[in-house]
């Protein structure tokens, strides 16, 4: 909206960040891109997230809105008429909801635990983040996005994630196009939008070349 | 709305369970309660929880939803006449989204390292959850609810956790009246309501009697 200031406090390769630099490009949102020394923190991010001290931060008018997810719902709450990311039908919203929580309560643990490991534990972590991701294979199907035909809630939320995943795998030992080439050829499809490579620094391929 | 079908898998000392069935009385839904043997799980609890396999879900005419915040916002987003739980304003949106967030990441684990630490650990999950709840305090302010006039998102999510605080003092010594006498006084206002006492069994009160 006309004379909207919006600020986002942010660290450039948190993926958490990457969803709400995502969401305000699908948006066509202007803002200021504040990058935050999370060792040293900040008056202004001490300020706006007191209870948390986290980055992403959007500032809107004055006012904080804290945690990724919550970010991107507010987004698409506020600028709504571009670009919806959640489905209007209740149903499908709560569907969307539901894998987007998956990817927050298993893939970050899990990438973790496969980072922080070794032997029996790094194996079970492997295991169990394979076969989220082929739940998330599932859920996918042969449609182009989560979202459907255009980018969603759930693709916001899952793209970042790709960043990691070339790291888990050489720490890990294991190759995921050859366990998910589905959700690998979906990811190379988003990559082809290519309105997503300047908020996504860090990415897979960065990574490998 | 008419003909719907409405049924609730639970186990009746969930207190995510209890969050579905406050979110259910407050909208006026019938419902059909399927209480769930969570040590050996039904069919239909596997089949409509294939994910997560865990209680609460409720099933609208025939399709799941999965996870409790998840679950009452879809409630919110359909029965959507009566009693509305999230505000209708994005920021308050995101602002009541925030606290109940907060309350899950922070108050569940919190209460379980009291539950099952002792000493220094112990000690610090205690003064985590004490700082945790007077931060709490501090969002509801002199309103008579975190939804200001009514029971809103915020409560519905928080109410049910008092059925443990009770166990949470005995086991770590500790007293909550003195630590967050408005929060206290809080509760005993929702109870005046009377009208959760049948999803709130186990409740504190039951505990202490």
């Amino acid at each position: 909206m006309a004379g909207d200031q919006v600020t986002l406090l942010d660290f450039w390769a948190s993926p958490f960040g990457m969803r709400v630099r995502i969401a305000l490009a699908e948006k066509g949102v202007k803002y200021e891109y504040s990058e935050q020394d999370l060792k040293n923190k900040s008056a202004l991010l001490l300020q706006m997230n007191p209870v948390h001290k986290k980055i992403p931060v959007l500032v809107h008018n004055g006012k904080p809105v804290c945690e990724s997810l919550i970010i991107v719902q507010y987004i698409d709450d506020v600028w709504k008429e571009k670009a919806p990311l959640l489905p209007s039908d209740p149903y499908q919203r709560a569907q969307s909801r539901f894998w987007a929580d998956f990817v927050d309560k298993k893939l970050y643990d899990l990438g973790r635990k496969i980072w922080t490991t070794k032997g029996e534990d790094q194996e079970a972590a492997k295991k169990d983040f394979i076969d989220s991701l082929k739940l998330l294979e599932g859920e996918l199907g042969d449609k182009p996005y989560f979202g459907g035909e255009t980018l969603g809630y759930v693709d916001v939320t899952l793209v970042p994630f790709y960043c990691w995943f070339y790291a888990y795998e050489t720490v890990g030992n294991f190759n995921l196009e050859a366990d998910c080439p589905k959700l690998i050829a979906y990811w190379s499809s988003v990559k082809v939008l290519g309105r997503f490579l300047p908020v996504l620094r860090g990415s897979r391929d960065d990574l490998r070349n």
